[in-house]
């Protein structure tokens, strides 16, 4: 395969940048084409234990609006459409469809809860990001979140289930005056190591 | 921002797959250019707890081998690189640089060790989410796994210190003969919500 151009590393990871404020509509169609394109990436025994809630709805804001980190609040009322990323606990009930090959539901479904957390963490976070990449794709701009109170967002959104809540994307046309000056990174020799 | 291009969405998730054998080499400036595309990713108050180690010298993988299940050991020992993908869980010592307009360390540094380990965890899949598709972009192919024993690997690469491992990724030119038919994945309406 080639490399994709240097317009794509600019707007998928170079320029793209965490906007605090955002303009434009995100219609159903498009959240449509943003999972069908989230839904291949890889995950453990293609396990695939996200699920997203797209908040658009005065009503469905009202109920998230109050498990917000006061500092998250105004832009994420104000958001287009907001993401609850989740995932489910009780994922490996999807393996027979997810996995038909083998019985991959054995693999899971005797662990204890914390290795189920700690798979469903691992790869929903791994979806996670997928959506924040597949989002600029798109063309659309990303406001990821972990502000915010987790209990509250799984009661107000997903009670009596096994769905818990991981973090949280704003989602729109970022506005160019939003932005802070951007923070540094680490540089290779601090992050990585060739062995 | 405009969108990719249609092939850029196959390169990227549409017709990605997950490897079983590689060709090719992966030299150590394409590892440092893979860096400099995975570090921009968001990550939680900027906390960059990601630390990978590139795997490629026969002394290395003899160390990464023992910690291998069974079914990934030929095609992990075969791979050009193979991308260890862990987590300082003292990622905040280096908030001060990170994030440096606001004390962001006394945001962690008081946590206990299972808020810290979920945070390290929820923020180092997200880069190495990103790190799968930065690979991609890079006309790479990816074989991520979780199938080792992570604290086998911890012992061999980071024993006296705070990172901890997470999962693995094969990397190089993927060899289309190995892989399987693609699995199914959920659709919209079994993964999604719209509020």
């Amino acid at each position: 395969m080639p490399e994709l151009s240097p317009a794509a590393f600019d707007q998928l990871f170079r320029q793209a940048r965490t906007y605090n404020a955002f303009s434009g509509e995100v219609d159903d169609a498009t959240l449509r084409r943003l999972y069908d394109l989230v839904k291949w990436g890889p995950t453990t025994a293609n396990t695939c234990p996200a699920r997203f809630v797209f908040v658009t709805s005065p009503q469905a804001r009202a109920r998230l609006g109050p498990a917000l980190d006061e500092g998250n609040y105004a832009k994420t009322m104000a958001a287009p459409v907001v993401v609850i990323v989740a995932y489910d606990m009780a994922f490996y009930e999807k393996s027979p469809v997810l996995f038909p090959h083998v019985d991959a539901r054995s693999w899971f479904d005797t662990k204890p809860e914390a290795a189920l957390e700690t798979i469903a963490l691992r790869n929903g976070s791994l979806q996670g990001a997928y959506l924040i990449l597949a989002a600029r794709a798109l063309g659309l701009d990303c406001g990821p979140m972990s502000g915010f109170d987790n209990a509250k967002v799984d009661a107000a959104f997903f009670a009596g289930t096994t769905i818990r809540s991981n973090f949280l994307v704003n989602l729109g046309r970022g506005d160019p005056a939003s932005i802070f000056p951007r923070s540094p990174r680490l540089g290779f020799e601090e992050a990585c190591r060739i062995e």
